[in-house]
Protein backbone atom coordinates (compact mmCIF):
# COMPACT_ATOMS: atom_id res chain seq x y z
CA UNK A 1 0.00 0.00 0.00
CA UNK A 2 2.62 2.28 0.87
CA UNK A 3 4.44 1.74 -1.98
CA UNK A 4 1.09 2.27 -3.85
CA UNK A 5 0.93 5.89 -2.00
CA UNK A 6 4.61 6.71 -2.82
CA UNK A 7 3.88 6.11 -6.46
CA UNK A 8 0.51 8.02 -6.97
CA UNK A 9 2.25 11.12 -4.64
CA UNK A 10 5.10 10.99 -7.46
CA UNK A 11 2.54 10.93 -10.06
CA UNK A 12 0.90 13.95 -8.83
CA UNK A 13 4.01 16.34 -8.29
CA UNK A 14 4.94 15.51 -12.56
CA UNK A 15 1.02 15.73 -13.62
CA UNK A 16 1.04 19.12 -11.36
CA UNK A 17 4.29 20.52 -13.21
CA UNK A 18 3.08 19.50 -16.76
CA UNK A 19 -0.17 21.41 -15.93
CA UNK A 20 1.61 24.50 -15.15
CA UNK A 21 4.18 24.04 -17.91
CA UNK A 22 1.21 23.74 -20.35
CA UNK A 23 -0.82 26.82 -18.45
CA UNK A 24 2.40 28.31 -19.04
CA UNK A 25 2.42 28.30 -22.60
CA UNK A 26 -1.24 28.78 -23.30
CA UNK A 27 -0.92 31.86 -21.11
CA UNK A 28 1.88 32.81 -23.75
CA UNK A 29 0.14 32.38 -26.42
CA UNK A 30 -2.89 33.76 -25.46
CA UNK A 31 -1.18 36.80 -24.24
CA UNK A 32 0.61 37.52 -28.04
CA UNK A 33 -2.82 36.68 -29.27
CA UNK A 34 -4.62 39.32 -27.01
CA UNK A 35 -2.07 41.83 -28.44
CA UNK A 36 -3.27 40.71 -32.33
CA UNK A 37 -6.55 40.92 -31.05
CA UNK A 38 -5.86 44.76 -29.98
CA UNK A 39 -4.42 45.46 -33.32
CA UNK A 40 -6.84 44.44 -35.33
CA UNK A 41 -9.35 46.08 -33.59
CA UNK A 42 -7.36 49.39 -33.97
CA UNK A 43 -7.87 49.04 -37.51
CA UNK A 44 -12.16 49.16 -37.63
CA UNK A 45 -13.82 52.03 -37.56
CA UNK A 46 -15.11 53.96 -34.37
CA UNK A 47 -18.64 52.43 -33.55
CA UNK A 48 -20.51 54.91 -35.04
CA UNK A 49 -19.64 57.70 -37.38
CA UNK A 50 -22.29 60.15 -38.32
CA UNK A 51 -21.71 61.94 -41.87
CA UNK A 52 -24.51 64.57 -43.00
CA UNK A 53 -28.09 62.19 -42.31
CA UNK A 54 -25.81 59.00 -42.85
CA UNK A 55 -25.23 57.23 -39.47
CA UNK A 56 -23.01 53.98 -40.15
CA UNK A 57 -22.48 51.90 -36.91
CA UNK A 58 -20.92 48.44 -36.83
CA UNK A 59 -20.76 45.19 -33.97
CA UNK A 60 -18.21 42.29 -33.88
CA UNK A 61 -17.77 39.55 -32.28
CA UNK A 62 -15.36 37.21 -33.17
CA UNK A 63 -15.25 33.59 -32.11
CA UNK A 64 -11.43 33.20 -30.88
CA UNK A 65 -8.80 36.12 -30.12
CA UNK A 66 -8.50 37.10 -33.86
CA UNK A 67 -11.54 37.65 -36.60
CA UNK A 68 -11.84 36.40 -39.46
CA UNK A 69 -14.64 39.32 -40.31
CA UNK A 70 -14.02 42.76 -40.98
CA UNK A 71 -16.22 46.14 -41.40
CA UNK A 72 -15.12 49.86 -42.43
CA UNK A 73 -16.73 52.69 -43.16
CA UNK A 74 -15.00 56.00 -44.36
CA UNK A 75 -15.75 59.13 -45.87
CA UNK A 76 -14.20 59.49 -49.36
CA UNK A 77 -14.68 63.18 -49.93
CA UNK A 78 -17.52 65.62 -49.23
CA UNK A 79 -20.16 63.65 -51.16
CA UNK A 80 -18.76 59.82 -51.67
CA UNK A 81 -18.92 57.56 -48.36
CA UNK A 82 -17.43 54.01 -48.59
CA UNK A 83 -18.50 51.18 -46.45
CA UNK A 84 -17.85 47.34 -46.68
CA UNK A 85 -18.45 44.34 -44.46
CA UNK A 86 -16.11 41.09 -45.18
CA UNK A 87 -16.10 37.72 -43.93
CA UNK A 88 -12.66 35.49 -44.76
CA UNK A 89 -13.00 31.80 -45.23
CA UNK A 90 -12.04 30.03 -41.82
CA UNK A 91 -11.71 31.86 -38.79
CA UNK A 92 -8.49 32.71 -36.16
CA UNK A 93 -4.47 33.84 -37.00
CA UNK A 94 -4.50 32.90 -40.69
CA UNK A 95 -8.11 34.99 -41.72
CA UNK A 96 -7.20 37.69 -39.30
CA UNK A 97 -4.04 38.46 -41.45
CA UNK A 98 -6.60 38.31 -44.77
CA UNK A 99 -8.89 41.16 -43.13
CA UNK A 100 -5.98 42.94 -42.83
CA UNK A 101 -4.48 42.64 -46.32
CA UNK A 102 -8.55 43.53 -47.34
CA UNK A 103 -7.91 47.00 -45.41
CA UNK A 104 -4.45 47.83 -46.72
CA UNK A 105 -5.85 47.16 -50.24
CA UNK A 106 -8.46 49.57 -49.77
CA UNK A 107 -7.00 51.75 -47.70
CA UNK A 108 -4.38 52.52 -50.60
CA UNK A 109 -7.26 52.10 -53.34
CA UNK A 110 -8.51 55.64 -52.05
CA UNK A 111 -5.41 56.91 -50.89
CA UNK A 112 -3.94 56.94 -54.03
CA UNK A 113 -7.10 57.90 -55.52
CA UNK A 114 -7.26 55.53 -58.41
CA UNK A 115 -10.15 56.83 -59.90
CA UNK A 116 -11.00 54.51 -62.49
CA UNK A 117 -12.11 52.18 -59.80
CA UNK A 118 -12.78 54.13 -56.57
CA UNK A 119 -16.33 54.89 -57.39
CA UNK A 120 -17.29 51.86 -58.66
CA UNK A 121 -18.13 48.53 -56.11
CA UNK A 122 -18.18 46.48 -59.43
CA UNK A 123 -14.51 47.47 -60.21
CA UNK A 124 -12.96 47.03 -57.08
CA UNK A 125 -14.24 43.65 -56.47
CA UNK A 126 -12.72 42.48 -60.20
CA UNK A 127 -9.73 43.72 -58.79
CA UNK A 128 -9.44 41.94 -55.08
CA UNK A 129 -10.51 38.94 -57.19
CA UNK A 130 -7.11 39.44 -59.43
CA UNK A 131 -5.57 40.34 -56.44
CA UNK A 132 -6.46 37.16 -54.22
CA UNK A 133 -6.01 34.75 -57.01
CA UNK A 134 -2.58 36.28 -57.59
CA UNK A 135 -1.05 35.86 -54.04
CA UNK A 136 -2.69 32.25 -54.07
CA UNK A 137 -2.96 32.21 -50.53
CA UNK A 138 -5.39 29.57 -50.19
CA UNK A 139 -8.43 31.97 -48.68
CA UNK A 140 -11.77 32.99 -49.97
CA UNK A 141 -13.43 35.91 -48.78
CA UNK A 142 -17.43 37.36 -49.12
CA UNK A 143 -17.85 40.88 -48.96
CA UNK A 144 -20.21 43.84 -49.45
CA UNK A 145 -18.94 46.78 -50.34
CA UNK A 146 -21.40 50.27 -51.43
CA UNK A 147 -20.80 53.85 -51.94
CA UNK A 148 -23.40 56.13 -50.80
CA UNK A 149 -23.51 59.10 -52.85
CA UNK A 150 -24.46 61.86 -50.25
CA UNK A 151 -25.96 64.31 -53.36
CA UNK A 152 -27.76 61.79 -55.30
CA UNK A 153 -29.15 60.30 -52.33
CA UNK A 154 -28.01 56.72 -53.68
CA UNK A 155 -26.28 53.77 -52.86
CA UNK A 156 -24.22 51.74 -55.45
CA UNK A 157 -23.30 48.52 -54.28
CA UNK A 158 -21.74 45.12 -55.23
CA UNK A 159 -22.57 41.80 -52.84
CA UNK A 160 -19.53 39.19 -53.92
CA UNK A 161 -20.98 36.29 -52.18
CA UNK A 162 -22.08 37.72 -48.45
CA UNK A 163 -25.02 36.22 -46.79
CA UNK A 164 -27.16 35.89 -45.56
CA UNK A 165 -29.08 38.48 -47.71
CA UNK A 166 -28.64 42.08 -46.14
CA UNK A 167 -31.68 43.63 -45.08
CA UNK A 168 -33.15 47.03 -46.40
CA UNK A 169 -35.95 49.03 -44.81
CA UNK A 170 -37.94 51.96 -45.43
CA UNK A 171 -40.73 53.21 -43.24
CA UNK A 172 -42.98 51.03 -46.06
CA UNK A 173 -40.94 48.23 -45.95
CA UNK A 174 -38.71 45.75 -45.24
CA UNK A 175 -36.65 43.59 -48.19
CA UNK A 176 -33.80 41.38 -48.77
CA UNK A 177 -31.35 42.36 -51.07
CA UNK A 178 -31.00 38.96 -53.11
CA UNK A 179 -28.51 40.16 -55.58
CA UNK A 180 -24.96 38.85 -55.54
CA UNK A 181 -22.18 38.06 -56.94
CA UNK A 182 -19.22 34.65 -56.73
CA UNK A 183 -16.90 35.33 -53.54
CA UNK A 184 -13.24 36.77 -53.87
CA UNK A 185 -10.73 34.11 -54.48
CA UNK A 186 -12.24 31.49 -56.01
CA UNK A 187 -12.82 31.63 -59.71
CA UNK A 188 -10.55 33.60 -62.36
CA UNK A 189 -13.32 33.78 -64.30
CA UNK A 190 -16.03 35.64 -61.71
CA UNK A 191 -17.92 38.55 -62.77
CA UNK A 192 -19.22 41.05 -60.55
CA UNK A 193 -22.01 43.14 -60.76
CA UNK A 194 -23.12 46.51 -58.77
CA UNK A 195 -26.76 47.41 -58.04
CA UNK A 196 -28.22 51.01 -57.09
CA UNK A 197 -30.27 51.59 -54.24
CA UNK A 198 -32.39 54.84 -53.74
CA UNK A 199 -31.91 56.52 -50.53
CA UNK A 200 -34.19 59.36 -50.82
CA UNK A 201 -36.60 58.36 -48.52
CA UNK A 202 -35.35 57.32 -44.80
CA UNK A 203 -34.03 53.91 -44.39
CA UNK A 204 -31.82 51.42 -42.50
CA UNK A 205 -29.73 48.84 -44.25
CA UNK A 206 -27.91 46.29 -42.65
CA UNK A 207 -25.67 43.67 -43.57
CA UNK A 208 -24.82 40.78 -41.60
CA UNK A 209 -21.40 38.08 -41.37
CA UNK A 210 -22.98 33.80 -41.98
CA UNK A 211 -21.92 34.11 -38.41
CA UNK A 212 -25.36 34.93 -37.19
CA UNK A 213 -27.03 32.19 -38.85
CA UNK A 214 -25.37 29.76 -36.72
CA UNK A 215 -26.88 31.07 -33.86
CA UNK A 216 -30.16 32.41 -35.32
CA UNK A 217 -33.15 30.32 -34.39
CA UNK A 218 -34.89 27.77 -36.68
CA UNK A 219 -33.58 24.74 -38.65
CA UNK A 220 -34.26 26.17 -42.37
CA UNK A 221 -31.79 29.23 -44.18
CA UNK A 222 -35.73 30.47 -44.51
CA UNK A 223 -36.74 30.56 -41.11
CA UNK A 224 -33.09 32.07 -39.81
CA UNK A 225 -33.47 34.88 -42.30
CA UNK A 226 -36.95 35.52 -41.48
CA UNK A 227 -36.14 35.63 -38.11
CA UNK A 228 -33.76 38.29 -39.22
CA UNK A 229 -35.96 40.10 -41.18
CA UNK A 230 -38.55 40.06 -38.50
CA UNK A 231 -36.28 41.52 -35.57
CA UNK A 232 -35.07 44.43 -37.95
CA UNK A 233 -38.43 45.02 -39.19
CA UNK A 234 -39.84 45.99 -35.92
CA UNK A 235 -40.56 49.81 -35.25
CA UNK A 236 -37.57 51.76 -33.51
CA UNK A 237 -34.60 49.31 -34.47
CA UNK A 238 -31.12 50.15 -33.77
CA UNK A 239 -28.65 48.13 -33.61
CA UNK A 240 -28.50 47.49 -29.48
CA UNK A 241 -32.15 45.72 -30.06
CA UNK A 242 -30.41 43.43 -32.49
CA UNK A 243 -27.46 42.48 -30.28
CA UNK A 244 -30.07 42.08 -27.17
CA UNK A 245 -32.65 40.14 -29.10
CA UNK A 246 -30.31 37.44 -31.10
CA UNK A 247 -28.91 36.57 -28.11
CA UNK A 248 -25.35 37.83 -28.20
CA UNK A 249 -25.72 40.08 -25.18
CA UNK A 250 -24.57 37.15 -23.21
CA UNK A 251 -22.90 34.82 -25.53
CA UNK A 252 -19.25 33.95 -24.12
CA UNK A 253 -18.28 31.08 -27.08
CA UNK A 254 -19.82 32.30 -30.52
CA UNK A 255 -19.35 29.25 -33.41
CA UNK A 256 -18.46 31.47 -35.83
CA UNK A 257 -17.39 35.51 -35.74
CA UNK A 258 -20.57 37.43 -35.71
CA UNK A 259 -20.34 41.48 -37.14
CA UNK A 260 -23.10 43.44 -38.50
CA UNK A 261 -22.58 46.73 -40.25
CA UNK A 262 -25.85 49.28 -40.18
CA UNK A 263 -26.47 52.15 -42.21
CA UNK A 264 -29.47 54.91 -40.70
CA UNK A 265 -30.69 57.63 -43.01
CA UNK A 266 -32.49 60.32 -41.29
CA UNK A 267 -33.85 63.56 -42.83
CA UNK A 268 -32.59 66.34 -40.85
CA UNK A 269 -35.90 68.21 -40.74
CA UNK A 270 -37.76 65.62 -38.93
CA UNK B 1 -4.08 5.50 4.77
CA UNK B 2 -6.75 4.08 2.47
CA UNK B 3 -8.23 7.75 2.80
CA UNK B 4 -5.18 9.27 1.55
CA UNK B 5 -5.00 6.83 -1.42
CA UNK B 6 -8.40 7.61 -2.34
CA UNK B 7 -7.72 11.08 -2.28
CA UNK B 8 -4.59 11.02 -4.42
CA UNK B 9 -6.08 8.77 -6.80
CA UNK B 10 -9.08 11.35 -7.10
CA UNK B 11 -6.45 13.87 -7.79
CA UNK B 12 -4.68 12.15 -10.27
CA UNK B 13 -7.52 11.66 -12.20
CA UNK B 14 -8.62 15.35 -12.12
CA UNK B 15 -5.26 16.13 -13.16
CA UNK B 16 -4.77 13.68 -16.19
CA UNK B 17 -8.25 15.16 -17.25
CA UNK B 18 -7.07 19.36 -17.17
CA UNK B 19 -3.79 17.65 -18.45
CA UNK B 20 -5.74 16.98 -21.87
CA UNK B 21 -8.05 20.36 -21.88
CA UNK B 22 -4.86 22.14 -22.01
CA UNK B 23 -3.04 20.36 -24.50
CA UNK B 24 -6.30 20.10 -26.49
CA UNK B 25 -7.03 24.23 -26.28
CA UNK B 26 -2.92 24.40 -27.05
CA UNK B 27 -3.33 22.29 -29.83
CA UNK B 28 -6.03 24.20 -31.64
CA UNK B 29 -4.06 27.43 -30.94
CA UNK B 30 -0.61 25.88 -32.42
CA UNK B 31 -3.11 24.70 -35.40
CA UNK B 32 -4.31 28.12 -36.03
CA UNK B 33 -1.05 29.50 -35.61
CA UNK B 34 0.70 26.89 -38.27
CA UNK B 35 -2.36 28.29 -40.99
CA UNK B 36 -1.18 32.04 -40.07
CA UNK B 37 2.52 30.78 -40.55
CA UNK B 38 1.75 29.31 -43.97
CA UNK B 39 0.05 32.42 -45.10
CA UNK B 40 2.72 34.03 -44.40
CA UNK B 41 5.13 31.88 -46.04
CA UNK B 42 3.24 32.23 -49.15
CA UNK B 43 3.47 36.46 -48.87
CA UNK B 44 7.71 35.59 -48.94
CA UNK B 45 9.62 35.88 -51.66
CA UNK B 46 11.23 32.28 -53.51
CA UNK B 47 14.29 31.37 -51.53
CA UNK B 48 16.32 32.45 -54.50
CA UNK B 49 15.66 35.20 -57.75
CA UNK B 50 18.15 35.66 -60.22
CA UNK B 51 17.67 39.07 -62.17
CA UNK B 52 20.39 39.37 -65.11
CA UNK B 53 23.59 39.69 -62.79
CA UNK B 54 22.27 39.98 -59.83
CA UNK B 55 21.15 36.71 -57.26
CA UNK B 56 19.10 37.98 -54.43
CA UNK B 57 18.46 35.14 -51.84
CA UNK B 58 17.41 35.37 -48.22
CA UNK B 59 17.32 33.22 -44.89
CA UNK B 60 13.89 33.40 -42.56
CA UNK B 61 13.72 31.82 -38.86
CA UNK B 62 10.72 33.15 -36.26
CA UNK B 63 11.18 32.57 -33.11
CA UNK B 64 7.53 32.07 -32.44
CA UNK B 65 5.67 30.07 -35.41
CA UNK B 66 4.75 33.85 -36.49
CA UNK B 67 7.31 36.25 -37.52
CA UNK B 68 7.75 39.97 -36.62
CA UNK B 69 10.69 40.03 -39.34
CA UNK B 70 9.74 40.33 -42.74
CA UNK B 71 12.09 40.38 -46.41
CA UNK B 72 10.81 40.86 -50.01
CA UNK B 73 12.77 41.50 -53.43
CA UNK B 74 10.81 41.74 -56.90
CA UNK B 75 11.38 43.45 -60.69
CA UNK B 76 9.96 46.48 -60.62
CA UNK B 77 10.59 46.45 -64.54
CA UNK B 78 13.37 46.16 -66.81
CA UNK B 79 15.53 48.55 -65.53
CA UNK B 80 14.97 48.36 -61.80
CA UNK B 81 14.93 45.40 -58.76
CA UNK B 82 12.97 46.86 -55.32
CA UNK B 83 14.18 44.67 -52.14
CA UNK B 84 13.90 45.26 -48.22
CA UNK B 85 14.53 43.41 -45.00
CA UNK B 86 12.01 44.58 -42.02
CA UNK B 87 12.25 43.99 -38.45
CA UNK B 88 8.52 45.34 -36.23
CA UNK B 89 8.95 45.75 -32.89
CA UNK B 90 8.07 42.33 -30.80
CA UNK B 91 7.58 39.24 -32.30
CA UNK B 92 4.68 36.99 -32.73
CA UNK B 93 0.73 38.03 -33.61
CA UNK B 94 0.58 41.31 -33.72
CA UNK B 95 4.03 42.28 -35.31
CA UNK B 96 2.62 39.41 -37.89
CA UNK B 97 -0.11 41.56 -38.96
CA UNK B 98 2.09 45.08 -38.98
CA UNK B 99 4.35 43.04 -41.76
CA UNK B 100 1.29 42.29 -43.65
CA UNK B 101 0.44 45.69 -43.60
CA UNK B 102 3.62 46.40 -44.81
CA UNK B 103 3.71 44.02 -47.59
CA UNK B 104 0.21 45.02 -48.96
CA UNK B 105 1.60 48.99 -48.22
CA UNK B 106 4.52 48.68 -50.89
CA UNK B 107 3.06 45.98 -53.17
CA UNK B 108 -0.12 48.71 -53.57
CA UNK B 109 2.57 51.56 -53.98
CA UNK B 110 4.50 49.42 -56.99
CA UNK B 111 1.01 48.29 -58.18
CA UNK B 112 -0.23 51.87 -58.66
CA UNK B 113 3.18 52.96 -59.87
CA UNK B 114 3.26 56.32 -57.97
CA UNK B 115 6.05 57.38 -60.17
CA UNK B 116 6.88 60.15 -57.23
CA UNK B 117 7.85 58.16 -54.82
CA UNK B 118 8.91 54.23 -56.25
CA UNK B 119 12.38 55.38 -57.09
CA UNK B 120 13.03 57.26 -53.78
CA UNK B 121 13.52 55.02 -50.70
CA UNK B 122 13.70 58.43 -49.09
CA UNK B 123 10.05 59.27 -50.26
CA UNK B 124 9.19 55.82 -49.43
CA UNK B 125 10.04 55.83 -46.16
CA UNK B 126 8.73 58.75 -45.11
CA UNK B 127 5.45 58.12 -46.69
CA UNK B 128 5.67 54.78 -44.55
CA UNK B 129 6.51 56.73 -40.96
CA UNK B 130 3.39 58.94 -41.60
CA UNK B 131 1.40 55.39 -42.80
CA UNK B 132 2.34 54.11 -39.25
CA UNK B 133 2.07 56.79 -36.86
CA UNK B 134 -1.71 57.78 -38.55
CA UNK B 135 -3.04 54.22 -38.07
CA UNK B 136 -1.56 54.59 -34.26
CA UNK B 137 -1.38 50.69 -33.97
CA UNK B 138 1.48 51.45 -31.44
CA UNK B 139 4.32 49.17 -33.00
CA UNK B 140 7.58 50.41 -35.01
CA UNK B 141 9.62 48.86 -37.20
CA UNK B 142 13.24 48.80 -38.85
CA UNK B 143 13.09 48.78 -42.31
CA UNK B 144 16.45 48.45 -45.01
CA UNK B 145 14.69 49.29 -48.72
CA UNK B 146 16.76 49.89 -51.65
CA UNK B 147 16.02 49.61 -55.53
CA UNK B 148 18.66 48.66 -58.20
CA UNK B 149 19.41 50.17 -61.01
CA UNK B 150 20.61 47.43 -63.26
CA UNK B 151 21.42 49.84 -65.90
CA UNK B 152 22.99 52.29 -64.16
CA UNK B 153 24.53 49.68 -61.68
CA UNK B 154 23.85 51.62 -58.39
CA UNK B 155 21.83 50.69 -55.40
CA UNK B 156 20.01 53.62 -54.02
CA UNK B 157 19.12 52.57 -50.49
CA UNK B 158 17.68 54.31 -47.43
CA UNK B 159 18.08 52.43 -43.32
CA UNK B 160 15.58 53.04 -41.29
CA UNK B 161 17.28 52.03 -37.85
CA UNK B 162 17.90 48.36 -39.53
CA UNK B 163 20.25 46.94 -37.10
CA UNK B 164 23.22 45.49 -37.09
CA UNK B 165 24.83 47.69 -39.94
CA UNK B 166 24.40 45.77 -43.54
CA UNK B 167 27.63 44.53 -44.93
CA UNK B 168 28.88 45.27 -48.50
CA UNK B 169 31.54 43.47 -50.06
CA UNK B 170 33.92 43.03 -53.17
CA UNK B 171 36.74 41.65 -54.35
CA UNK B 172 38.73 44.44 -52.73
CA UNK B 173 37.53 45.17 -49.21
CA UNK B 174 34.09 44.38 -46.56
CA UNK B 175 32.68 46.88 -45.34
CA UNK B 176 29.88 47.76 -43.03
CA UNK B 177 27.20 50.48 -43.76
CA UNK B 178 26.70 52.61 -40.90
CA UNK B 179 24.66 55.20 -42.28
CA UNK B 180 21.12 55.07 -40.69
CA UNK B 181 17.94 57.16 -40.37
CA UNK B 182 15.32 56.79 -37.24
CA UNK B 183 13.10 53.54 -37.55
CA UNK B 184 9.45 54.12 -38.87
CA UNK B 185 6.42 55.05 -36.58
CA UNK B 186 8.28 56.81 -33.84
CA UNK B 187 8.63 60.23 -34.28
CA UNK B 188 6.44 62.12 -36.84
CA UNK B 189 9.51 64.67 -36.94
CA UNK B 190 11.52 61.71 -38.65
CA UNK B 191 13.94 62.77 -41.51
CA UNK B 192 14.82 59.88 -44.18
CA UNK B 193 18.39 60.18 -46.37
CA UNK B 194 18.83 57.74 -49.28
CA UNK B 195 22.42 56.65 -50.00
CA UNK B 196 23.84 55.27 -53.23
CA UNK B 197 26.38 52.12 -53.38
CA UNK B 198 28.53 51.86 -56.66
CA UNK B 199 27.75 47.78 -58.24
CA UNK B 200 30.02 48.29 -61.17
CA UNK B 201 32.34 45.27 -59.75
CA UNK B 202 30.91 42.33 -58.51
CA UNK B 203 30.02 42.62 -54.80
CA UNK B 204 27.69 40.80 -52.23
CA UNK B 205 25.64 42.84 -49.78
CA UNK B 206 23.85 41.49 -46.66
CA UNK B 207 21.06 42.48 -44.61
CA UNK B 208 20.27 40.39 -41.02
CA UNK B 209 17.67 41.62 -38.34
CA UNK B 210 18.89 42.07 -35.33
CA UNK B 211 17.90 38.46 -33.76
CA UNK B 212 21.41 37.40 -35.05
CA UNK B 213 22.56 39.57 -32.31
CA UNK B 214 20.87 37.42 -29.69
CA UNK B 215 22.89 34.40 -31.25
CA UNK B 216 26.25 36.07 -32.06
CA UNK B 217 29.18 34.96 -29.74
CA UNK B 218 30.59 37.79 -27.74
CA UNK B 219 29.84 40.81 -25.14
CA UNK B 220 29.62 43.28 -26.88
CA UNK B 221 27.93 44.93 -29.94
CA UNK B 222 31.70 45.41 -31.58
CA UNK B 223 32.82 41.63 -30.63
CA UNK B 224 29.37 40.76 -32.20
CA UNK B 225 29.33 42.36 -35.67
CA UNK B 226 32.98 41.55 -36.04
CA UNK B 227 32.22 38.45 -36.02
CA UNK B 228 29.68 38.85 -38.31
CA UNK B 229 31.94 40.70 -40.71
CA UNK B 230 34.84 37.56 -40.27
CA UNK B 231 31.70 35.39 -41.37
CA UNK B 232 30.49 37.48 -44.33
CA UNK B 233 34.03 38.41 -45.50
CA UNK B 234 35.27 35.13 -46.21
CA UNK B 235 35.71 33.68 -49.53
CA UNK B 236 33.50 31.84 -51.60
CA UNK B 237 30.67 32.99 -49.12
CA UNK B 238 26.75 32.08 -49.33
CA UNK B 239 24.29 32.57 -47.19
CA UNK B 240 24.24 29.06 -46.52
CA UNK B 241 27.74 29.22 -44.75
CA UNK B 242 26.66 31.68 -42.48
CA UNK B 243 23.06 29.63 -41.62
CA UNK B 244 25.92 26.69 -40.41
CA UNK B 245 28.95 28.92 -39.34
CA UNK B 246 26.06 31.02 -37.21
CA UNK B 247 24.57 27.58 -35.60
CA UNK B 248 21.23 28.29 -36.69
CA UNK B 249 21.05 25.40 -38.98
CA UNK B 250 21.15 23.06 -35.69
CA UNK B 251 18.88 25.67 -33.65
CA UNK B 252 15.59 24.71 -32.53
CA UNK B 253 14.30 27.85 -30.51
CA UNK B 254 15.03 31.39 -31.29
CA UNK B 255 14.92 33.99 -28.45
CA UNK B 256 14.05 36.87 -31.72
CA UNK B 257 12.83 35.96 -35.52
CA UNK B 258 16.57 35.89 -37.46
CA UNK B 259 16.39 37.23 -40.55
CA UNK B 260 19.17 37.67 -43.71
CA UNK B 261 18.70 39.04 -47.02
CA UNK B 262 21.41 38.58 -49.30
CA UNK B 263 22.30 39.88 -52.31
CA UNK B 264 24.86 39.10 -55.40
CA UNK B 265 26.08 40.15 -58.32
CA UNK B 266 28.26 38.79 -60.52
CA UNK B 267 29.42 39.72 -63.87
CA UNK B 268 28.06 37.09 -66.49
CA UNK B 269 31.45 36.94 -68.43
CA UNK B 270 33.42 35.85 -65.78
Amino acid sequence: MKERTRKLEESNAELKNTQITLQESLKKIQKDEEGGKKLQDKLLPPDVVEIGEYELSHFLMPSMYLSGDFVDYFQIDDRYICFYLADVSGHGVSSAFVTIMLKSYIDNLYKNKNKDIFLSPKKIMEDLNKEFLMDSIGKYLTILLGIIDKKENKILYSNAGQFPDPIFCTEKKCEFLTKNSPPIGLFDFSKYDEYEMDCNEDFFFIVFSDGILEIAPGDSMETKQNWLKNLVGEEGFDINTLIMESGLENTTHLPDDVTFLFINKRSEDE
